[in-house]
């Protein structure tokens, strides 16, 4: 906050600002350029995966200590990285200290998206039988070790197992000679080590904690996972999603740092698959190519009419998948969904049919589009609108269900998927429906 | 965790259980015939609009009990629910002890969604010449009151100014004699009052923080946010920005829980321009209508081209609106975004080509699908698609920019509006070139 540190920081300042376009070597070089007490600042905001990359560019003595300035559970995380050679890992994992080690090594056996991934093994801890001045006491003697948090003091018996938590301030407060055990809170919010980043989020999130204990299947507590990184976790769900909901493959790096060829892939594979879904409107068309052709004026309505279908089944599949994904739509839930979105789907098709049909008129009456068939076309128009609407919100809205029954992530149902599965059958309900309304007239 | 917990804990479970599909009052009606314990736990877990609801239906004495249970914060984010009356608000005021109600009123000047209307007013502070014993006593002191955190202990000068940050850590393993001065750390994290709380999550997770303090044009600290309550409000702003990239306007509360008309009202509006956006195709068909009614087999594939340049567009929107969310794109890159995607554009055009000329090739060969014209056909349908895949990337990834040079959120950039532009210009794209290619032949 003051001058002199206002001064320092403009280096680091440049290299956060260049840091997306660097490159892996001119980041590591970079980074060697910054101050000890920059470097140090600089490095602990990298995520893990630049933290690696900077850590293999460098010697053995500073790799050692910048390792060693990580938190378990992050050091952890970097050495999970990609980037790392798996010769490379006991090496990296060697120059921790003893201790370190063997928690990272503990740390390694956890899938990185569970809680047991996520969590720190350092926490501090009293037994219920201390007096609260004792517990103080140990405390004040413990936080001189390598604690990650002092938010909430865990409660062990002898085997480990979590009994309850207090806060420095139960402990400061109690009244003079009573026990640990009877300031502390027993009804405690705990997490299962196997539990899913996403679940761990949710609970914290409803629970308004700051951190969170993790317990195996014993009840021995293994670690704490904190809000903050939950923060992370959270916002790499939701960009997950959101890349998935635009039709492509999530990246694993931010945007612009995904290499060129990394990003073709990513997003060819579905565009592809997208084509080819997509290529049964040809046949579908081809079907109906006797009645396009005596009735040319047809086509013009194409795009119109299979686009809405796909708009309100983009729609229908983003609110099912969002609701998901924060655990307020469950798979049972989903006739209730389809009567909803049937509703929907009718009272929205009512509405474009209205505007599809007013076109129609419109149309005719200034501009002397459509001949004399303009009544029967409009209607064509307005009843095939209301039947693709319709569909499109029930496959949109059941697309996540149909996912994830399928093992897939709900979020695979994208808008554009959702369109490409609602033109071919959009187009046929078109046809359907001109060659029943029109047959006589127009064809 | 003990027995008697979990069995006392099933009515909550099952209330929990029934919410999403309860109206305000049934839930108000459960709530009640939750015995005290469990009540207080519910209360807490639920969303400011539900706490109001509840809390609106209570008798002044409940509605005492209940509001005084709120942290500051939380009692402000309840009174700012558009389910209270505003004549309601000085009435709930009322209710509260003379030091919270002042802490509320100072909360309610600042809007919902900055660092201001985050924040909570109660925090651990010292004075910077206090010895570190000295320091441990009066936080044991000043723990009896109301603090809503003592994550970490804020160095205040005799004008509230913020000068450093100690924890307890740095308290307890200080040297006997040391005053906080010289073991607080002055480089510290801090955001102004107006931030928007998107900056603060951003700030809190790069930091690795379960708090950060706010500070006013004075430098004057006003209170903190914690890390529980940014990961609500990343989840929140995830959620609105995924619904908007559905194609329509971002729910206020849960999709299960809005009711029915007003969910018609977020999605008609989007899905009627849409529509009438779309409805250019006709006309621009319209123009080609002579082609059209020359060589029908050109229909076949508007569906094919347009969804492919409306997909490409998607891909390219998402990535860059999710980017400029996570600021990890800025206004100034838009030169770095177009030359980016406009080599995308082109490469995976040539990949959807050459699936389309094989298309086109292989049904000529086995089934005769088009005659004699199988090669210019497919070269029409290659070279369009290239142009309008090209297109769609170009104008999904500069919709964001544009939106946000107009002042409208860049996620209004939505994958069907996307669509809906492409798709004007990709039929103008097709016929143009088939009428290229295809004169003298077909046309």
């Amino acid at each position: 906050m003051t001058e002199p540190t206002a001064a320092r920081r403009v280096d680091a300042e440049s290299l956060r600002e260049a840091w997306p376009v660097l490159d892996a070597d001119e980041r590591a070089e970079g980074f060697n350029l910054l101050d000890r007490a920059e470097a140090e600042e600089f490095f602990n905001e990298l995520s893990a995966r630049a933290q690696a990359q900077i850590v293999l560019r460098l010697g053995d003595p500073e790799r050692r200590l910048w390792l060693r300035l990580l938190d378990p559970d992050d050091a952890a995380d970097l050495l999970q990285q990609e980037e790392v050679p798996p010769e490379e890992r006991p090496r990296l994992l060697a120059l921790l200290d003893p201790t370190g080690r063997a928690e990272v090594s503990a740390l390694l056996a956890y899938a990185e998206d569970d809680a047991g991934g996520l969590m720190s093994p350092r926490f501090a801890r009293l037994r219920p039988d201390m007096t609260t001045d004792e517990a103080i006491g140990y405390l004040r003697r413990q936080a001189r070790g390598n604690l990650e948090t002092l938010y909430y003091i865990y409660v062990l018996d002898q085997h480990q197992r979590l009994l309850g938590v207090v806060s420095f301030r139960e402990l400061f407060t109690a009244p003079p000679g009573s026990t640990v055990e009877t300031v502390m809170e027993r009804d405690l919010v705990s997490v299962p080590e196997d539990m899913d980043q996403e679940a761990v989020a949710k609970i914290l999130a409803d629970a308004d904690l700051v951190a969170v204990p993790v317990v195996d299947g014993d009840g021995r507590m293994r670690g704490i996972v904190t809000a903050d990184d939950i923060v992370d976790v959270v916002q790499e769900e939701a960009t997950e999603d959101i890349q998935k909901l635009g039709g492509m493959q999530a990246l694993d790096v931010p945007y612009l740092q995904t290499p060129f060829w990394s990003l073709i892939k990513k997003r060819a594979g579905w565009l592809a698959v997208l084509f080819v879904g997509e290529m049964f409107t040809t046949n579908a068309m081809a079907l109906y190519e006797d009645s396009l052709a005596r009735a040319v004026v047809l086509t013009l309505f194409i795009p119109l009419i299979i686009s809405s279908g796909g708009n309100s089944g983009s729609q229908a599949a983003t609110l099912v998948i969002r609701a998901m994904a924060l655990g307020q739509v469950k798979l049972r839930d989903w006739w209730r969904i389809i009567r909803r979105e049937a509703a929907s789907g009718i009272t929205l098709g009512l509405i474009l049919a209205s505007l599809g049909i007013a076109r129609v008129l419109v149309g005719a009456h200034l501009f002397e589009d459509f001949g004399a068939h303009s009544m029967p076309l409009g209607l064509t128009v307005g009843v095939s609108l209301i039947g693709v609407v319709l569909w499109g919100t029930i496959i949109g809205s059941m697309l996540p269900f149909i996912a994830t029954w399928l093992g897939f992530d709900p979020a695979s149902a994208s808008a554009p998927f959702v369109a490409t599965l609602v033109d071919v059958v959009g187009l046929a309900i078109y046809f359907t429906t001109a060659e029943l309304i029109l047959s006589g007239t127009l064809l």
